[in-house]
């Protein structure tokens, strides 16, 4: 792999709020006038300075067009790396410019976790197409990765490794490091493995280089080995590097056999992965479409505008029920939508601070019945202080106190509400298999909004008039 | 520093969902039970199983007086890695029970840059008491850490590191590793260091293995170094991490002299916080106050809970305005929720996006305008299709084709406003400086409430009347 980055930070002094480096607006501006010109060599000139992971954000940031112009015109000098950096959308686009051929070359430049996540992507088609145009040994590989559940540890484990048998000494495992031409360019770890193919322990490298040649190799290993097994879920792995300040750990198959390393760079990712998804989540969004076409974009929300819709007219028939009672005081229509809302806030507020806790694994079944009763208190002391302020407010713009204790009364109960409601839905939906981050929000403002209206124009119709 | 992990995954077979390993709710309450009845043998033993991340996950969920309770039973046992692996409340509460003098002595146990960590977050008293407890030579690395900016590249690093002058070979340095007792017990990269203090270059500890002795270090070290200033933020580092795949960057002063490296491990908890702003910000809360007592929580939420009252009060005189529309036909009343709850639902997913975008430096002022057509485009598209369900239902429930007409109307407008303020308004508050994460969300809600009411309850006004 070749190394594009450009100078160091330090001498470029960028003034602040600026990128300190990667593809700046002007040269975006660039690229786009060159390719309008048709300036081949001057686009070359431009990409060949950019590291691979600019060149995908550049790649991204060019509309379809230009995105098939600029890759014809620099077809042949593309680093592979490139894809591992592009928006799944945007590489599927690339992927289907080059064509099989040139992908499967690409491939074969890849580290195998690299090139197992190029290809899971793509559609059954071209990775076929893709991995009959690779050569048996890689092929198998490769499929063999596939074969492991999505977002498992097998698929993120990269199969380059160096192992040293338990037999061998310090000195041994020097002289096989600078003899063997196949090892990966950069490693952190050596894996002792014994015969049966089991992980006996890992040995950093600083220790190798810190030993004399005659120790034996086994009396300087960490034989208190994290293994993971192929299957385990990346969002496990992730706790797991995140709880224990891992920097690689080893896969093992059913037989507890070594069969990969995962590293901490690709646990970055995953992480980063895993907020988004939370992220879009309570957004109401699904996944990020930042890089999906418009119609597909438009077609993909419709399904959680769909699910507010469904929720707001539950909460528009509850209100026709009051439908009288409003024609009556017109007070009650100006002053509902605070109930509702103010409701559906406290309770996002606890809702958001519950998906994290179930996420870090901070909130579980031992502390569930402690934090419910913190998040009562909070949202029954915030109700009242609100409750006070709106219930003022409402009797100095409608001159009716008992309006305002009405109002008053629908706060604090829609409010408490919330804050029982916050927690115990999303245990409910995670106990249920349900992903809390997605469903708890439409869930509870339906409540906080049917609710919230039910309560306060019940209260009116019972008291008011 | 001792490793207490638990034994291999791969033997522990837990059942799908669980925790591989961490405290399980048993332990917990078995420690509950050992400190009600003082059992301290029993729970020095659970304890000295456990990981520090685990002993700080424990501390967490046991309540205050169990804290204190615990804490005095191992007190000198306690690993001081524990102290950096505790949230910020509950690590003030734990570093009150060990007092200075117990504190002073677990920092100088610690990495720098874990120390600075444990530091930094603690009132300026006791930070004063413990810095005065340290041996002179490590209170001087410490004041200077902390007199850079907060959440800069300077907090982050630390300064143990390995560096090597430029005329130095292969065997004087693996000499020097051998014999020097002084250095970090891991570390991934060396540095060559130039007479000035200034790196010259990295080399990847794999290189020095793989090298013949008399080889010059200049000659495998990697001169192309992304050197990272120390007032740098956090977020920019973490940022060049990801998008370089980094597993270490140097840390230089401003005359550009190496003074600290920054690893990915440190680089994965500033990723994790940062996700966690962002999430907290879009969920409203602030920032996450799960170990934060019940009376301070209420008193944090209270803010965010402000804005959204005086969003919704905006709202409300806006709807009073047409109290006498409303008064005639009550259906208004009725269906009014769904223009606004619509637009509001829509505009978040866009500001969902681009609020994510801008975190990734996916969104610029390159393509603002494209992805603003773009999304434009979406609730254009996405604001027909609901205009059509939502007429129909009218039309079906109250029988009036104008209604269904003004409601559509309503709905088209206040839905396509929320893609372009979606947009727009993150947009303008990163141009400002303000946290978009933070800010656009209520910003966007009242526009979609405020013209969400005004238009459907005036469009009424002008022509069901």
């Amino acid at each position: 792999m070749t190394d594009h980055r450009p100078d160091a930070l330090a001498t470029t002094e960028a003034p602040e709020g600026e990128e300190l480096y990667g593809v700046s607006d002007e040269q975006l501006r660039e690229v786009q006038a060159a390719l309008a010109e048709g300036r081949a060599a001057e686009i070359e000139t431009i990409v060949r300075e950019l590291h691979p992971a600019d060149l995908a954000d550049l790649l991204e940031r060019l509309d379809s067009d230009e995105r098939r112009q600029l890759l014809s015109t620099i077809r042949h000098s593309f680093d592979p790396e490139t894809l591992t950096h592009l928006d799944e959308t945007v590489r599927e686009e690339v992927v289907e410019i080059l064509g099989p051929k040139e992908v499967a070359h690409a491939i074969t430049e890849l580290d195998s976790d690299d090139a197992v996540e190029v290809l899971e992507d793509l559609d059954e088609d071209e990775k076929q197409q893709i991995l009959a145009s690779l050569p048996a040994a890689e092929r198998a590989l490769l499929v063999e990765g596939l074969t492991f559940p999505e977002d498992s540890a097998g698929r993120m484990m990269q199969r380059e490794m160096v192992t040293v048998p338990t037999a061998w000494t310090v000195g041994e495992t020097i002289d096989y490091m600078r003899a063997s031409g196949g090892l990966p360019d950069d490693f952190y770890d050596l894996y002792v493995v014994d015969p049966a193919g089991k992980p006996a322990g890992s040995v950093r490298l600083s220790r190798v280089l810190r030993s004399r040649r005659p120790v034996p190799i086994t009396r300087i290993m960490d034989a208190e080995l994290d293994t993971i097994p192929a299957v385990t879920d990346r969002e496990e792995v992730a706790h797991l590097f995140r709880q224990y300040g891992l920097v690689s750990a080893p896969v093992v198959d059913e037989q507890g056999r070594l069969i990969g390393v995962i590293t901490v760079d690709d646990v970055v990712n995953v992480i980063d992965e895993e907020a988004e998804e939370d992220l879009m989540a309570i957004g109401r969004v699904g996944e990020t479409d930042f890089h999906v076409p418009a119609h597909q974009t438009a077609f993909r929300r419709i399904r959680w505008l769909l699910v507010t819709l469904f929720n707001t007219m539950l909460a528009s028939t509850v209100i026709s029920r009051f439908a009288a009672t409003i024609e009556q005081m017109v007070a009650l229509a100006v002053l509902m939508p605070i109930v509702a809302a103010m409701g559906g806030n406290a309770g996002m507020q606890v809702v958001t601070v519950a998906v994290r806790a179930l996420a870090t694994r901070d909130l579980t079944d031992s502390n569930a019945t402690r934090v419910l009763v913190k998040e009562i208190g909070v949202a029954a002391l915030n109700s009242v202080v609100f409750a006070l302020i709106m219930g003022l407010v409402a009797l100095l713009w409608f001159h009716r106190w008992d309006l305002a204790v009405v109002l008053a009364g629908a706060m604090i109960f829609n409010m408490t509400w919330a804050g029982f409601a916050g927690v115990t839905i999303p245990l409910v939906l995670e106990r249920f298999g349900v992903d809390p981050a997605v469903a708890a929000g439409p869930f509870l403002t339906t409540t906080t909004d049917v609710l919230g209206f039910f309560s306060f124009l019940g209260l009116a119709t019972l008291f008011l008039l």
